[in-house]
């Protein structure tokens, strides 16, 4: 009868980091003006979000979707209990987030070997020898910017398909000792299930606790809920999420992006689990997405169906 | 940092009865004609399923795409490992269904009195007594066919809000002492979430037992397979399903029906579940689904990604 125990308990709050403005907008075929991406780092602000990711330091003819990235750093960072999180892909990017002041710069290490040299144009191993030179200038500059390292295709990958999980885990441990602050698991490609979850996301907490701080999960194959419960089964209790669901799969056209921020926040607060976040508020960050991208594919479920009459701030309409 | 203990185990194999042709069916503005569904029966047996709800013996009046259910339980019925289930909603078209010859007769209840009310034209408690009438008749036919009884809006209801748990479990009790075989619960309006789901799930087996056979969740607000996770982790190995997530909601315009088959089973299949399903073949299934409501909304993610190259059965094309 059994295939796996499962024994856990589940946090009483959790984190949702808004990763729309960068992982959801590169992969959208627009350039969403400044001023728009203000009005969405104000709206997510003020529906209670205290976590965004708000652009990338590539350079702007690879991504000019994400070219304003400084500009969006200074106006997040008026609030001073948002945490501004920015990715970087090498060390030039790493110095101008430093200078950008944001307080946590994400740092994508691919798992899979054939999708790393395909993506960032470096193995596994060049990423982890780049995080300490990243550490090192961060510490130089004095700054108490964290550094968090991503492991992507953690759960396979489009190229090479499998991916070893004692590969994953051996990488994140590697992070960490070059000088990353934390690390998180991204299944990049919408591979994961729910037990391939709980297997990894176990065997990475018993190894590096609370320094294993956040899940990214896409939607892909319509399994992004089902893994983000299987996590927090495991006391996973941030995870990233795009506003809409917005941002697709490069190898499935009109697939899901990540999970739907609106959709996540909606089961854990029915859960019973706190995000702070209003998620009226967040509708109507949702609508105003509706209007921003008009002619992009938008996903998630909620909007669409409203509250229930049972969920604790249903007002009669949303 | 706890808000609920889970510990559980997982099955090692689990059911997928498919519904569509029925709960899927009667909520589209259409009738499906009678050889396409034969072509649906077909299709879905061949892909491995084994357990089918063809239609619902409720007057053709009412419901004209759900006329031909003697003419499908006749023709499913060729296959003898094939069991084949049928709604009834009252002792009329119990009787026609113990004609039939089909296997299982579902009888639904619903636990929210205003929508049984409205939906049933009947009390909870009348229902609990029809199903004394039912079992009466289908004993005095010397019939060996199973009688289901369904609680619906088990998690609440678009009408009266909250339903209280221990109504449901009262209710589940009563169509079990009234004569049903067996039991299941559905959320018939997407109102559950998975810690809604883990509690009264375990708390209607530690009453009854393996006699709560099923869960019936619908996908409205993007929670379903999250939904089904947390019944698996409290031992529910039988799940309905409609084909291409079809069925909609009347309460929520475009929203989606009931779990996707083919997404449920890939989530079964890629947790090491067994579900005897070829998902290739369900996938080419859920293509002829888009030829057969072409302008119907279909639902679910996997048939638009296809399979990854890390699934058991991947053959490079879906």
């Amino acid at each position: 009868m059994t295939t796996l125990s499962t024994s856990s308990c589940l946090p009483t709050s959790a984190t949702v980091r808004e990763v729309g403005l960068r992982d959801g907008l590169q992969s959208l075929p627009i350039v969403l003006p400044t001023q728009t991406k203000f009005e969405w780092i104000d709206a997510a602000y003020v529906a209670g979000q205290r976590e965004i990711e708000v652009g990338s330091f590539v350079p702007a003819k690879l991504l000019p979707q994400l070219a304003d990235t400084d500009a969006l750093v200074s106006y997040a960072k008026q609030r001073p209990d948002l945490l501004v999180s920015v990715l970087v892909p090498n060390l030039k990017g790493a110095e101008r987030a430093i200078a950008s002041g944001a307080d946590l710069m994400l740092v994508p290490l691919s798992a899979s070997h054939a999708h790393s040299l395909a993506n960032l144009r470096k193995t596994p191993e060049d990423v982890v020898a780049m995080v300490g030179e990243i550490r090192a200038a961060r510490d130089a500059a004095g700054s108490a910017m964290l550094i968090e390292g991503g492991v992507g295709t953690a759960f396979g990958c489009t190229l090479q398909g499998e991916v070893r999980a004692d590969e994953v885990l051996r990488l994140m441990q590697a992070l960490l000792d070059a000088g990353a602050d934390r690390v998180s698991l991204a299944d990049t490609v919408g591979y994961a299930d729910p037990a391939s979850v709980r297997r990894l996301f176990e065997q990475a907490r018993r190894i590096v606790g609370d320094r294993l701080c956040c899940a990214h999960f896409h939607d892909t194959r319509g399994l992004g809920l089902a893994n983000v419960l299987a996590a927090l089964e495991t006391g996973v209790s941030r995870f990233d999420a795009c506003l809409a669901g917005i941002g697709g799969c490069p190898h499935a056209p009109g697939a899901s992006g990540n999970v739907s921020t609106e959709d996540l926040v909606f089961m854990l607060e029915s859960m019973g689990i706190a995000t702070g976040v209003d998620i009226s508020r967040l509708l109507a960050l949702r609508e105003a997405a509706g209007r921003w991208l008009p002619d992009q594919p938008l996903h998630g479920a909620l909007w669409r169906a409203g509250l229930p009459k049972t969920f604790p701030s249903y007002a009669g309409a949303v």
